[in-house]
C-alpha cells in the first residue's frame, strides 16, 4: 500500500466545483483512488472527500496545500488536508466498565484501527494493568462533585502533554463541560446508549424497558455541551423482546455500543466525516 | 391442519401454574402443539399462551370455558379461548397512501394473514376501485374538523355494523377520539412512522432528516387516548444516509411501515399478544 | 425536479480520468447532482456514475453523445447515456405467486419505481383481473414441456412489441432458454428464493430447513445461461428458527423476495447497476 | 438470584408429556421460571427446556434424577439434568487470530459468559502473554502434518487434565480428526467464516468476493467429522458491496464471527440447545 493524501473539502454548491478539483490532481499527475461527493441541496453546500495517491504526485507534501489554496480561494472552499500513513494521536477516555475500552484497544493492536493511541484515562483504577500489559500509558484522574474542575484541568493538561487530536469516551461516565467540548470541538466521540434521541439523558435501558420497546439502540455522536445532542455519527439497534429485563437489555447493548462505537471512530480515523450544523457527512469506507 | 384452541392466560405467579392447565388439557385428552410462558417478576405476573388440537379432545368448543373456570377461578386467571378456524372480524381504515392497505389485503388474499376481511374504511374515496375488485365493503367517510364527532358515530356504526373485533389504523391520518379507543380498547392496532419514543406527533420523518440520525424506523401499537404511547407490538429500523432528503426517508420508511404493521396484525390475529399495563407480551410465531 | 442525464461509464483505470469527464461538463456549463466512482485494482478497471442537470447545460440530448465521444474514445471508455425523464420501457413475468407481481405494480403505481410498465407476461391466467384493473396488458402464455420453444418465441414477439428492454423475472418459474437470455443480455433481472450461492436450484427453502440453517435469504441477480450463476445485484437475510417449518420459511422468504426483488429493479432503472464478469457495481440510491 | 435447575429433555410426541413434567415439579415444590418447547411434527418429536429454582424444592440436587427416572422411563425420555450456579469446563482453542480468543475472554471476566475457563491451547505462542495476564493456563500445542497425531494426543491429554466439557474453536485453523470429535460429539463449537453452506472450505472471503455476494456471514455450528457440515447453532449476516475488497470482507467478517460464536457459546453455556440429527433446536436466551 502506497500512502495516500485525503481532500476533504466543502464549499457552496457551484458549476465546475468538481473539475477544478480534479483538474489541480490531474495537473500535478494525481491519482485519484477514491472520491466521493454529496451536495445538500436544501443548504447549497457541496462536500467532497478525495484519496489520491502520493507516490507519483508531483508535489511535496507541504507544498500541496499552497498549491491548492487558489482553487480553494477562487470557491470559498474549507479545506482539510490528511494523510493516511499520519494516524490521528488519540486518547481513549473509561470509567470502570471495560467492553468499549478494550474492544478499541484490541482493535487497534490488531492493525485495524487506523489511531496513534497515546494514552488512556481514567476517573478509575481498574484498567491500569491490562494497559500496563499493552504499554500504553494509564492515567488514573478521580473525580467526585468537589474536585470536577480541578480534574478537567489536569485531564486536559494530560491531552495537551500527548499531543492528542481526537479524544474517545469509551463508555466515560462523566458529563464533560464546555471549556473541555470546546477544546475539542468535533473531536470527542462519545457513545450513548441508546437510539437517539430517544431515551436522552440517564438510565437509557431502564427507560427502555419502563416503555416496553421491541428495539434498543446505541448512538455513536460528537459531544456537544447540549448533552446527547451532537451531531451523530453512527447508530445500530437490535431486536429485543418481552423477555429481556434491564440486565438482559443492557448485555445485548454492550455488543451494540462497542460496534457503534468502533464503527465511528474508525470513520472519523479515516476522514470519512464532515460536520455540519448539528449533523455529518459519513463517506463510505 | 387440523382446528386449534387458544388458551391465552395471565395471572399472579404462583407454584403450580404451568401444572394446573397442562393436567386440565391431559385429563381431557388435549394435545399441546405450543405451549409458551412468561413471568414478569418484578410485576409478579405470570403469562402463557397454550394452543391444543380440538380433534381428540374430549370436549365441545362451548364446554371448555365453562370446564375450565374452576382452574382459572382458583388462581385468578384472565382467561381468553379462541379458535383458530374462526378469524377475527377485522376492519381496514385508511387514509390517501395505499401501502399498508394494500399490503394486508393483498397477504389476506393470499391466505397469508389469517383474518376475516369485513370492511375498508376511509376518509378518501381513493381505494373504492381496489376494493370493489377485491369485492370487500368500502366505506367513504369523509372528515373535517367540523364533521369529526359525526364522522366518528358513522365509523362506530360500520364497525358495528359489521361486527368488527380489530380495527386497523393502514395509515389513517386521524386521531381517532377516546370515544373510539374506549370501545375497541387494544383492538385498535396503529402504525406510526418513526422508532418510538423519538419522533412523536407530525411529521416524524422530518424530523429524522433535521435530526441527522443514521436509522428510521416504524412502529406498530396498539392505539390509546395518548397518542403515540400505546403498547407497542413491533418495531423495525433500517439504516440510512446523509444522502436521503425527507422523501427518501418517507419512501424507505414506507417499507418499514408496511412490514411491521403487517407483523403486528399477523401476531394479534394468531392470538400472540397479551397487554399490561402499558406493554406487550408478543409470543413467537 | 429539472430533468438530469445520467453518464455510466467504464474504463481501463488511468491518470486524469476524473478529471477528464468534470471538464468535459464543466465546459458546456453541467451541474453535476451526482457522482460516484469505483476502481477494481485487481481488474485496473475504472467506474464511474455520473449525474448532471439538463436544465442549463448548453448541448442537446442528442449531441451530447457525439460531443463525449472524443474523450471516450481517448480513454478507451464504454458510455452508457441515459435521461432520467425517458423511464426504461419493462415487463414483468409472473407464474401464479402473486407477492413480487403485484409489489412492483403497487409501487410503479405509486411513483416509487420509474419505470415504463408496458406488459404483465404469465404461464397463467390469475393475474389477468388485477392487470386489467391496472389498465396494464396481460399477455397469458401458456407452457409446457412441448410447447417451451414456441411460447418463448411467442414470448420474444410481445417483449418486441411492446419494445421492452427491462424483463423482471417475478416469481416466473419457468427457466429461460439462453435464447431470450442472450437477446437480453443484462437486461433479465431474476429474484432467487435463496441467498446464493447457497441452496442453488429447486426447492431451496426445503433444502434450507433440512440443513437446519438459521437464516434465510434471497438474491436478486442478472439471468443467465448457468442457472442461478448470474451477477448478482441484491441480497437480503433474515432470521428463522427451530420453530420454522417449511411453509414458515416460504412465507418469511416472500417478504425478502418482494424487498429484494424491488431494491434491485428499481437500482437498475436508476441507471445505477454496471456489470462487469460475473460481479455487479451497485452505486448508492 | 437463587440458582435454577434446568432439564433438557427430548422424547416421542405424546399427549400428556407437557403435564407430566410439570406435575412432577409441582409435587416438589418446583417453581418453574422459563419453560420452553418444541415439536417436530415431521419427526414426532418433542424437545423441552424447563429451569426451575431450587430453593424451595423439596428434592436435593442428587435425588432430583433418580426421582424423575420413572417419568422419563414411561415417556422414553431423553434427560439432561444441569445446574446453573455449576458453570461447564471450558477450554478456548485459538490459532494466532486474536479476535474470537480475546473477546471470549473477556466476556467471561466481565462475568457475561457463564463458562468455567480452565485453559486456552493454541499451536501458536502469541496468546500467552495476555493469558498470563488473565491467569489463564496456556497450553501451546504446536502442530506440522506429520506432528498431528501426537499434537492432537496432547490436546485430548490437556483436556482431560483440565476435565473440559466443552471445546471452543475460536478461530482453530486446524482440522480436528474423528478422534477429537467423537471424544467431545456435540460439545466442540467451531465458527466457519461464512454463512454455510456456501462457501464450505477454504478462504471463503475470496470466495465471497470472487462470486460478488452482496452480503458476508459467518455460522457457529458443532464440529462433526464432516467438516462445514455440523449441526448449525447460530448463523449473522452484513452487507458488503463492491467497494469491499478481500481484506475489507475479512475485517468486516472478524466481527460477525467475533459476535456469532459469543451467542452460540452463550447458548450452550446456558444449557439452551439441543442437537437432534444434522440440526438444532436453540431455545430462546
Amino acid at each position: 500500500m502506497t500512502a495516500t493524501a485525503v481532500l476533504l473539502l466543502s464549499c457552496p454548491d457551484q458549476r465546475g466545483v468538481v473539475a477544478a478539483t480534479a483538474d489541480f490532481l490531474a495537473r500535478h499527475g494525481g491519482n485519484i483512488v477514491h472520491a466521493e461527493q454529496h451536495v445538500d441541496p436544501v443548504e447549497g453546500v457541496f462536500f467532497q472527500r478525495i484519496e489520491f495517491e502520493l507516490d507519483g504526485f508531483e508535489l511535496e507534501r507541504d507544498e500541496i496545500g499552497p498549491a491548492f489554496a487558489p482553487v480553494a480561494e477562487r470557491l470559498a472552499m474549507h479545506v482539510d488536508l490528511r494523510f493516511t500513513d499520519v494516524p490521528i494521536p488519540t486518547a481513549l477516555l473509561a470509567s470502570k466498565q471495560p467492553h468499549c475500552l478494550y474492544d478499541l484497544l484490541t482493535r487497534w493492536r490488531a492493525g485495524e484501527l487506523p489511531a496513534d493511541v497515546r494514552a488512556v484515562v481514567s476517573n478509575h483504577p481498574d484498567h491500569a494493568d491490562f494497559c500496563a500489559h499493552l504499554g500504553v500509558p494509564y492515567h488514573h484522574l478521580p473525580v467526585s462533585a468537589d474536585t470536577k474542575a480541578a480534574q478537567e484541568r489536569a485531564l486536559l493538561e494530560v491531552l495537551a502533554g500527548h499531543g492528542v487530536e481526537l479524544v474517545v469516551l469509551a463508555r466515560y461516565m462523566q458529563v464533560l463541560s464546555a471549556t473541555v467540548v470546546d477544546a475539542y470541538r468535533h473531536r470527542v466521540i462519545n457513545i450513548h446508549h441508546s437510539f437517539l434521541p430517544a431515551f436522552i439523558g440517564a438510565n437509557p435501558y431502564r427507560q427502555a424497558h419502563d416503555r416496553g420497546v421491541k428495539l434498543i439502540g446505541a448512538t455513536a455522536h460528537y459531544a456537544t455541551e447540549d448533552l446527547d445532542e451532537g451531531p451523530i455519527i453512527d447508530q445500530e439497534t437490535e431486536r429485543v423482546s418481552h423477555r429481556d429485563d434491564v440486565a438482559d437489555l443492557t448485555r445485548k447493548g454492550r455488543d451494540l455500543e462497542t460496534l457503534v462505537l468502533a464503527r465511528a471512530v474508525r470513520a472519523h480515523l479515516e476522514h470519512r466525516v464532515l460536520v455540519y450544523g448539528r449533523k455529518t457527512v459519513v463517506f463510505e469506507g
